[in-house]
């Protein structure tokens, strides 16, 4: 225990030095930081508030006139509060939304009959008070050519106060919505996720791979939202220790996978035809999140959720089009085929 | 009876006369039309074709370039059909879609016990045939200053074969939604609706207009989705004669309520930032319906439902803008503040 409490103090000394660089202060105050330096939700929002910095400094780097972060810290009456980050119509980037959030309050009862029957043993009817820590990106670019990426990475924890017994998981994961099909750009995106996966656990890039394929579906139109990533939710094994560090190596995953797309593909030529189709499938992307996204809806149905920062994962701009569908043997056409039959990129 | 019956055939007459003004061939064939002349799905059926091809020719009279209906007429595999118009790019009309649907088959559990739970007297499990018959449309203006218009009439009849006991309702309503404020059109608009409520219960349109308040309301931002109209559902007073007669006469109100405000409005002059306020409420006009809205909910968690002509109301071209607000005192903001506190029109 002592060495651990040294282990996390070197950690937290570090975090703490990294503070000046993040987006704005903490959600929690330095003093509770430090005092609770070796609990996980400590560490996870030190975690969150240094990938949210170091992914929106290295989208800014993108940016060509200079266009940076919006950047809104927020409270929530309820408890906890959060760090929104958004870069809107910049010269590479339509719409960039970096969110962290640190909430915490009573589950309300919706919540925990949704979570029971996905196979917590909460007791029915409990007052469960819980603190959730988040990051969640969507980026959407001006140039069709580059895609949409979106990731989230989040821990809960839920404390029963009659007998004080814990229960904690993490979820998240990363996904690429592209509007052009470029088949070097989906092998390196899931090569960098699935490397990140194998350095904990061989059978994680395969599960997560089709979790992710079947969570990203927009059902009415029998396609997935893009080429999808991993997705996974409730892990809670094989320690949380272990745990941590996976959805870390993921989070730090997000950059290495798709900056250089970004830079790769940002100048690429394009015309009214291919904006056109972006704009349609920005809308494909605006039914998803309405209509199927637990998050959106989870965010949105919460007492004192902040709409904007849920709702920044909207595109800028969006169409569409009444039985519009791509022509036969079109660009448009083999990036369809890729929706509806996901394959697989390594 | 006979004297009923002879009072059909003259009815079926004259509707039968109609058949080749119509979009398209009705649903349902001409002799099953003809040997059910005295049913309600019948009378219905031919109302809303009716209702369908008087709307769409008022639209198309104010087009400038002669841009018409795109029609299609459909088969649900499950039982029934549709016919779907749709004007898109026009000058007048950006996207305007007018879609009747004739549709039976059994209903669904969710639907049977979402029914029970508004007061439907449905046996509990029972496997149960319905018909729904009803027109909806949603019409987005190019013009800022001319406002949209959506309305939905619908007839569902549901027999339980055990005893051969019918059930069954009428629903629906017209609401407008502007982007700029305009007393005059609203009080043209409401007036025309209440006149319409009156003849048949002057109970009707202060009941149907909170009703409307109170259904159109983007619930996450504390906001209406327009300046409202009429709403309601589950009418099975007081006769079916007469529901069948007010909501007829609410649907011929239709065109009276909206076209005087299209001709006043659609040379009005208007700049860049009406346009980009006008797509940023349609980015609204999207979240309610893809997160609020039972008919489209219903309609794309039904099976074999033709998702293209339940997503035909969604507009041609929308906007999210992070944190946008109109600013204090502008035309927007007054339109905002209407939307915030529903007032009374007539």
């Amino acid at each position: 225990a002592t060495y651990k409490g040294q282990e996390y103090k070197a950690e937290m000394a570090g975090s703490l030095a990294n503070i000046s660089k993040f987006m704005a202060e903490p959600v929690t105050d330095k003093e509770t930081l430090e005092k609770d330096s070796d609990k996980m939700k400590t560490r996870m929002e030190l975690m969150i508030m240094e990938i949210q910095a170091d992914f929106c400094r290295a989208l800014e780097a993108e940016e060509e006139h200079g266009t940076v972060f919006r950047i809104d810290r927020w409270k929530r009456a309820e408890g906890g509060g959060g760090v929104t980050c958004v870069l809107q119509d910049g010269t590479v980037f339509e719409k960039a939304g970096v969110n962290i959030s640190v909430v915490s309050g009573t589950l309300p009862q919706a919540a925990v009959a949704q979570m029971r029957a996905r196979g917590k043993t909460f007791r029915k009817d409990a007052q469960l008070p819980f603190v959730a820590a988040g990051v969640s990106a969507v980026i959407h670019p001006r140039n069709p050519m580059v895609p949409t990426i979106h990731f989230n990475y989040r821990y809960f924890e839920v404390v029963d106060p009659e007998d004080n017994s814990v229960q904690w998981w993490f979820g998240g994961g990363t996904d690429l919505t592209p509007y052009y099909l470029n088949e070097d750009d989906c092998r390196h995106f899931h090569q960098t996720l699935k490397n990140a996966c194998d350095k904990h656990d061989k059978e994680y890039y395969p599960k997560y791979k089709k979790w992710c394929d079947d969570y990203f579906f927009v059902k009415h139109r029998g396609e997935r939202r893009g080429v999808g990533g991993i997705f996974f939710d409730d892990l809670d094994t094989p320690s949380q220790e272990k745990a941590f560090a996976f959805v870390t190596e993921c989070a730090k995953a997000v950059i290495p996978s798709y900056l250089p797309l970004v830079k790769k593909h940002k100048h690429d030529g394009y015309g009214y035809a291919e904006r056109q189709w972006q704009l349609l499938r920005r809308g494909r992307y605006v039914e998803f999140n309405l209509i199927y996204d637990r998050g959106t809806k989870f965010g949105l149905y919460t007492p004192g959720a902040r709409y904007e920062s849920i709702l920044m994962s909207l595109p800028l701009t969006a169409k569409w089009e009444y039985m519009h569908s791509p022509q036969h043997g079109s660009k448009e056409a083999k990036l369809m085929d890729v929706l509806k039959n996901p394959k697989d990129w390594v």
